[in-house]
Parts: structure tokens; C-alpha cells; sequence
């Protein structure tokens, strides 16, 4: 055991944990306050079922095994039949790589709450993300990092912009359009506060997204922590120039989406890109997704109420195909050819574009038919009166400010 | 010195330390408003008490030398006639060692806090909180980790579930009972918000406590980590299913009790259970700790306003036993004797049940001792015209929202 | 590579890089609610443009070269003709060092925004973070820690108490002096809460800036962890009792306001000296900066807002001072001439002495000189009426409770 890298990943595996609820304050701060406790719970509550959901089947599904290249097998459910402390990349242990990709597991369904806040049933939801982890999520792990299909393809995704990003943004997409726009407008919003807050946690938690995924101390380890402080930056600035031509000044809610969006875009990129490039990625995470949330979402009346595809879908798309522009093999060895504009030809733009497309018709599809499947068994939205009301008390019978605990209502 | 151990036990002490604030939000989103800079100060302002107090005694009456079994010397009083630099378990510094028990030190008073919320006098809290140190906690310490009596016992407690938990938790009981219930209903209260933020702050904290507890990187500190996780999963999805059995839905209190209670539930098992074991310690943590607060506790009239007994005293009872259930060899070789579902017969679980039962005697004899004693000194309880008032402005003149600053108020 | 140091000062980076938003919450709760925003968003948007500033200029002129030992040179602009894998101090990467100071450069700018909260023109203070960071800053990084001309002089500042506070406190005077004070009072203040969440991370984070200060594990990063930790716990004791003396009770401001005040004395001290020496360096820390807030501030008619020069000028002129009383070989072999209370006589209390009188006349001149600049070329204050509005809607058009996204206001 490299007692080293094994408290590194350690460590990284917190720091992703801790995104889960940043997630929660970043979206819950953006809603209604009659809103706000739905919208932070339906994050946070995916931490306990993702969890569990994994050692019962991700695990196995993701890494043990192979079934034409597309998933695991079930061998290995409940964590058995393998050895947890089995080296493994990074003479880390495999119990250890198996928490570190969990909290991957909790965080991706998350960040496609943010679409459809404010109408769903949580029974819905609860649903839909048991379904959608086991048919949609482990499957593209083992495709991209369990030795599926497109690992094999030499496809590059450094930390997830295809798992984590595309996948949840184009999930995003489909739930939003699927379930259809909010009835009524938005009122005083939970706390702007808290969008700081989630804003902060989700970017110390992204370095152990980022740099974690070297899965060992070296050298490019420190590049995605250095490209990803970067990317970050140069897509926070961008984001606040973009307002300020717009509508004259910056607000924080632009400042956390610019951080946001640059996270977003370097992460398949960060061990793999120089500072220059990382700085170039960021920036024009920043503008694609800036254009798309102001100029199309409201051209195309899509209700993608907290921006989770114009965010991750967009900019993680951006980060993807830019990863076959700026990946250089004399920053990572394994860039076994580089990227357009670092001189290495088209051949990896076509395989980062082809995987890029392949991962959306994935996501896109199976998502619609598990949506559809689903609307046959249960009712997806709540009733209108619900929605004015609130989802708090409709759902949860849980106002922000309680005058009971939840344990004096249930005497 | 080994640095990787070093360097973990430092990164574990931070995190432990960050459980206090998360603690102070955890409570303060239960109360009132017009409690709530109260119970926030009440929790955080005893890590500049616990601190001192430490270094000026507890770790001397903890860890150096033995009387009779059950305390330290005070030799070592201000960290005097001992060498920081002087390696311990784990090749860490001693000095290291202390601090990581500082932590400890920090969080054990501040749990008991949630049982006495928007009543007693600040002052009274402060004077309790020194007595108790000494005459509570650090014996404690020394009796389990320090070479004392329980230690020669051959209990295992892995990261605290004795020290920490039911201490706690049975000095919660002890006051709830010995300050009496509320004289007045709790109004709307201050945040729910903040009680997700301290449950994500408690949890990330907890992987400091309880992995960090193996004072090394090893195969025993992943367990610790993995174990932890899953437990907290399950016990919170245990809770949420148990609301949705009693009042038909799920709430964001719920949630973070039931995490909390995982967590509690699995400290003293830790690096010393397999997976599926953490999953029943979990689950079983959180199903008894309902049942107390939604039935039993309503029954008997208890006023364990936020549950400190409830949660850490019930489910950290259970932990302590489950350890004489569930412990295996196989994952630690310290555990000398396998519990009994691991096929090991009775004898490790009596000497947990034995443990548990003088932790419990202890600590309620000596806390009802102690608070007997300080009533015949001072008042313990605000008047009742304080009591409405809130415990912001009769004890600290400080509203939530205040328009002046403290230095302000001192002019 | 050291990878145990590398991981170190990785995880060092991440926890500096947290206190900048821990610093907006701290800010943020002692504002008038209709500056909260403002304020949030003036600490939390210098991470952005420090990080920028400090890749496109910073590294080079505080690292590279040296220009009559006051600055370096621009050669290294971009991190170009550098190579980041190089190895520096403790065997870690030069582009780590360099992202570890990066996060210097974004706290120490923020530190001075509480001084002149609630009445700056948000592009004032854009244009000044700007010219101070490369006029005032990276120069005096050059000349502490990049080997120019006070460091010459055998001056100590172990984590930055030159560097960053006397120099932010400096600046935050010049400033509260030269903007003037508000036309009008504060009324409600956002939120108290944020003051102790604020707290909580800066005093985690702080662990990071000051052991991570020792750049390797090893005796003095431990050293650092504990002094560190006593001296905010004895200065946060210490402001307590005079809040009691003084006005009878202990408020969360003062609890908060003792930790970071002991905190900021600590820091160029921290790997120097003795943990009894902290204890009083912590304790007087609290003594100096309560009784300038309290006695001195009210009656030179200062609006220094936050008390940034009374906590981080104040407390920070007396740790370094105090470094050249307390500090001791025994501890550090770096410290070759023992302080005036270790028995080593007047030499380092000169030196030390001197440095401080250097640092402060420094900032104080071209702090001056660059807001007398700009003030002939744009207007520093905001108007009478938009004060009164407040600076979340006269700067930002975002009130804390908004009902709209900043992306709908950009339709």
C-alpha cells in the first residue's frame, strides 16, 4: 500500500462528499423559500440512498466484470467477492477507490435536481434516481473508467466531464423537458447566502474531484489542482464581464455560476492541459454557457429552473470536446496523442467528439424511456395547488422556519 | 516520525475540530430564534474553554501516569515535563496526539448542550462544563484510553462511542432531568437550513474521528472509513422509512437525525466491523433512537429538547453493544475475541455490556453529583420572564439579527 | 518529490483557499442586511481576480529575480520560463509553492474590505485590489519570503503576520481614513450566524496557512498546529472576560473576534516559540485589539467598519512584535538569535521592531499614494442616496432575497 496516495484519496473522497450538501445550499438558495426545504433535501437525501445503492449494486455493476462492454456484472454485489484491501491503480486499496468513486455516485444524480425544482413529487424523484443509477450511471462508469467501450476507444475524461457532467446535464435536459415548466413564477427566494455557500464548499470539494482522480501524488495531481484554480478563475472573471456588458454590473449569483462552469469544464480536461489551455477552457465555459442560459433557454421556453443542463450540459460538453484541443502529452503520459491546437492533428477531437455524442445518446434516451416508463406507474408532478403552496408543506410539512421538530410530529 | 501518519492525525484533528461549530448549527436550527445566538455560543464558545483547560490539566489527568485506575497525575500539567517531539502509537508525535484529543475534549460537553437549550444561565453552563471536564471526562479517558481501568477490562471502544456518546448522552439525561423541562413552547425557529449545515460539517468531521482514530493509514483506517459511511447511509434511510411509516412522509430533520445517529451508532465499531455489520449498526441505531424519541420519550415527560440522550446517549449505547456483536478479528486483529453474531460466543459481548453499564453509572453519578452540588452555589435556570424573553437578549443582549456590534454594545 | 510534503501543502492550499469565503460570512454578518450581498460578494470576488493576477504578474514579481531586493522581475509572467515540477523547499513542486502563496494573494486583499463596507463603488475597489496587489503586495511578499531585502535583515514571519496582516490592517486604515466614515447608521445587521460560520472556517483554513507554513511535516508544522490552536483559544477566552468586565455578559461577536484576533497574533509566531509563549501571545492579542476597538476607535472617530485594522492591524503589529519576545531556538532551529523573554537579549526584538515599522510605513505610503491616484480619476464613494438604498441594490441590483436569477435580469 502507498500509505501516501491512500491518504490522498482519503482525503479526496471527503472533499467530494462535502459537494453533496454545497450542492444543496447552491441550488436551495436559488428557489422559493416555500421551496427551499424540498430543494435541499432533495439533494441531501441522495447521499443515504446513492451510498447504499452502491454497496448493494454499483460496485459491482461499474467494475466487476464485463457484459459486452457496456456493464459490470452482479458478482460482486454487496461488496462481496472482492478484497477490500486488493492494490489497485495507485497502490491504493480497492475498498478505498470503491468510496472515492461512491462519492461520484452520490454528487452526479444530485445535479440534475436543479431542472425540475418546485414541481416534482419526491416519491418521483426517489424513483427515478434508483432507476436512472442503475441504467444509466454505472453503465457509462464502466464504459469510461471500469474498461468498458469507450475506454477503449481512447476516450479522455480526467475526473468525469462525460460521467458526472454531460451525463447529469443531458438528464437535466430530458427531465426538464419531460415534466414541463413550473405554473407559477418564483417568489422571494430561500437566502442568496447560501448560493456563496455552495459555491465555496462545491470548489474546495472539485479538488478532490480533480486532483483526487490522479489517484496518486505526482506531478499530475498538482496540474489539475493548478488548472482547475484556473479554469475556475478565468470562467468567474469571464462570467462577470459578460454581466457587466449585459446588464451594467456583476452580481454574486453570476460570480458562483461563472466558478461554477469553469469547474465544470475543466474537469475532463485538468490533468491533462497546460495553465494557458486551462485558462482558454474556463473562459469559454463561461460564454457558452452564459449565452445558452440568457439568449436560448428563453428562446426555446426551456425550464431548467437553476441552469443544472446550462451549467453542466453545456460546459461540460464544451470541456470534453476541448479536452481534444488542449490535451499534451508532456503533461500527462497517458495523452497518448495530443490535442488539435497542441499540435497533435484531429485524432483526438474526433474520438473526444464521437465519445462526447455517444455518452449524450446514451444519457438522452434511456433517461426519456425511464421517464416515460415511470409515468405509466406513478404521477410525476404535484397538483397545482401543491406548487403554490409550496413544495415544503405539500411534501414535507416542513416550513424553513418549523415551530415543531420532526420528531414532535410524529407523536 | 512517521510523516503519512503525522499528516493524517493532523488533517483528522482539523476535521474533528470543524465538528463543533457544525454541532453549534445543528442545534441552533432546532430552537427558537430568540435561542438561537444562545445555543450557537453555547456549543462554539466552549472550544476556547476546552482548549485551555486541556493544556492546563486534561491531558495530564488523562494520559499521564495512573491512580488507582482511574485518572492521570497532574505532572504533566501545561503540557510540562513531557516532550512534544516524543513518538507514540502510530510513530506520531505526542504533542500531535494531544491535540487530536483536544478535539475530543472540544465536542464530548458540547453535545450534552441540545438537552438544556433556551433555559439555563450561561454562567451555570460554563461552571458545569469545567466540573465536568475534570471530574467526568478526563477519568473517563483514562479509564479507556489512557491504560486505566476499563482499557484492562478489555472493552473495545474504536473511536469513542463510551468516552464520547453515552457520556454525553447520560449527562444529557442527567440535566434534562435535574433542570427540568421548558416552561414555555418553542416559536418559530431559527433556521432549518443550519441543521443540514452541521449534519454535512458532523459527518465530514466524523471521518477525523473515527478513521482518524487509527492513528495510522492502514487497512483498519479505511474500514473505519467505509464502515462509517455506510452505516450513516443506512441509518438515515432507516429514519426517513420509519417517518414515512408514522406521519406519511419524509423531513430534512429527519434525515440529519438519522445520520447523526449512524454515526453515533457506528463510532465505537468502526475499524473493528465488517460491511454488512455497519449496515445493521446503522439501521438498528436509528430504529432505536426513534422509538425513544417518538414514543418513549413523550411518555415519561423528558425535556431532552434536542434529543443529545435520544440520539448519542440511545444510539451510542447500542453501538457499545453491537461492538459485542458484530466485532471480527478478521478485520482488526486487536479484537482478540470475536463478538457473538461472528461466531465468537458471549464473551467479548459481556464485557461490552459490563463496560457500557459502569460508563452509564459513572457518568450519571458523578453529573447529578456535580449539578446538586453547583445548585446549592449558584441558580441554574433563567427566570421565566427570561425564559420568554429568549436567551439571546437576557444572556448575551445580542438579537440574531442585531444593529450593533458587540464592540458597539461595549462603548 | 517528497509526496508526504507535496499532500501537505496541497491540502495546506485547499484549506487557505476556504477562508476567503469564510471571510465573506464573517464580513457578511455584521453588515446592514441591505449590504450583505455587497459584502459577500466584495471579499468572495478577489478569488477570481487574485488567482488571474497572480498567474499573469504575481509569482513573477514576488519569486522571480530580484530588483534591488524590493520586487522581481517579469520574466516569469504566465508561469512561463519556469517549470512548475521543479523541486523547492520541504521537496515540493515549484507550481505548488506557487498555488499555495496564489491563495495568500486572494485572503490578504479581502481582509481590508471590512474597513470601508457599505459606501465603496464596487469598480473602486476592483481597480485598487488591482494596483495594490502589484504595488504593494507582491513586493513585500518579495521582500519577506522571496529573498530581498527584509528577509536579508533576518526578520522572522513565520505564516504571514508582516505579509498579510499588517499589511491588510495597514491598508484598511489608510483606507477607512481616506474613503471617511458612513453618512448613516447600520440598521438590522444580514445575519449573526454568518459571523460564527465565518469563524469556524477561517479558524479550520487557518490551520492550513500557518502549518502549512513549515511546507514539510515535521516537528515545527506540529509546533505551528498547537501554538496556533492555544493562542485562539486564549485570546477568545480573554475577550470574553473583558466583554464580561466591561458589559457583563459574552456576546458571539466578541467570542468570534477573541478567536481570529489570536489567531492573527499567532501567525508570524507559530513555528517559533513554546505553547506557553502562545498563550500569551494570544491572550495580550486579545487585550491590545479589544481595547483599540473599545476605547481608542470611538474617540479618533475612525470608521474603520469591521475592524479590520483593529483586529488584523492591531493584533498583527503585536505577534510580531511578540515574535522577537517569545521566539526560541530550542523550538526552531531557523530562529538563530533566542527573543528578549527566551534570554537572547535585544537583537531579534530590534529586528523584529524594525521590520514591523518597514512593513507599516510601506503600506501606509503607497496605500495613500494609490487611492489619492485613483481618486482623480474615478469616484471612490457611492452617493448619499444610494448608501441609504444600500449597496445590494445600488451596486448589484440583487437584494439577499431576490426573487429573480441574475441570468432572468439579463433577458
Amino acid at each position: 500500500m502507498s500509505t501516501t496516495n491512500t491518504l490522498f484519496v482519503m482525503v479526496a473522497s471527503i472533499l467530494v462528499f462535502f459537494m453533496t450538501p454545497g450542492l444543496a445550499f447552491f441550488y436551495g438558495g436559488m428557489v422559493s423559500r416555500r421551496n427551499s426545504v424540498n430543494t435541499l433535501l432533495s439533494v441531501f437525501f441522495i447521499s443515504g440512498l446513492a451510498i447504499i445503492l452502491w454497496v448493494a449494486l454499483g460496485y459491482s455493476l461499474s467494475f466487476n466484470g464485463n457484459v459486452f462492454g457496456l456493464v459490470g456484472n452482479l458478482h460482486a454485489m454487496m461488496m462481496s467477492n472482492v478484497r477490500l484491501d486488493q492494490l489497485t491503480t495507485g497502490k491504493i486499496p480497492l475498498g478505498l477507490y470503491s468510496l472515492f468513486q461512491m462519492m461520484f455516485a452520490i454528487i452526479t444524480p444530485a445535479l440534475f435536481v436543479g431542472a425540475i425544482v418546485g414541481r416534482v413529487r419526491f416519491k418521483f424523484l426517489m424513483v427515478f434516481i434508483i432507476c436512472w443509477s442503475v441504467c444509466v450511471y454505472y453503465p457509462l462508469v464502466h464504459m469510461i473508467w471500469g474498461n468498458g467501450l469507450l475506454s477503449k476507444l481512447g476516450a479522455l475524461d480526467f475526473a468525469g466531464g462525460t460521467v458526472v457532467h454531460i451525463n447529469a446535464g443531458i438528464t437535466a435536459l430530458v427531465l426538464s423537458i419531460m415534466v414541463g415548466p413550473r405554473s407559477h413564477p418564483e417568489d422571494e427566494h430561500a437566502n442568496h447566502s447560501w448560493i456563496l455557500l455552495g459555491t465555496a464548499i462545491l470548489w474546495i470539494g472539485w479538488y478532490g474531484f480533480n486532483a483526487g482522480s490522479a489517484l496518486a501524488i505526482n506531478d499530475v495531481a498538482m496540474q489539475a489542482m493548478i488548472t482547475t484554480t484556473i479554469a475556475t478563475a478565468a470562467s468567474m472573471v469571464a462570467w462577470q464581464l459578460l454581466e457587466v456588458w449585459r446588464v451594467g454590473h456583476i452580481t454574486l449569483v453570476g460570480t458562483c455560476s461563472g466558478a461554477l462552469c469553469g469547474l465544470v469544464a475543466i474537469t475532463p480536461a485538468a490533468g491533462y492541459v497546460a495553465i494557458d489551455s486551462a485558462l482558454w477552457i474556463g473562459l469559454i465555459g463561461s460564454v457558452v454557457s452564459f449565452l445558452f442560459v440568457t439568449l436560448i433557454k428563453p428562446k426555446i421556453h426551456l425550464d431548467d429552473t437553476l441552469d443544472a443542463f446550462g451549467c453542466h450540459g453545456v460546459s461540460g460538453i464544451w470541456g470534453s470536446i476541448a479536452t481534444g484541443l488542449f490535451a499534451s502529452h508532456a503533461i500527462n503520459s497517458h495523452v497518448t496523442s495530443d490535442g488539435l491546437f497542441v499540435g497533435g492533428g484531429w485524432h483526438l477531437f474526433n474520438i473526444q467528439l464521437l465519445t462526447t455524442v455517444i455518452v449524450i445518446a446514451w444519457t438522452f434516451i434511456i433517461s426519456m424511456l425511464l421517464i416515460k416508463l415511470i409515468s405509466y406507474w406513478m404521477q410525476i408532478r404535484v397538483s397545482s395547488d401543491d406548487e403554490i403552496l409550496g413544495l415544503d408543506l405539500s411534501q414535507h410539512n416542513e416550513p424553513l422556519h418549523s415551530t415543531r421538530l420532526a420528531s414532535e410530529r410524529s407523536e
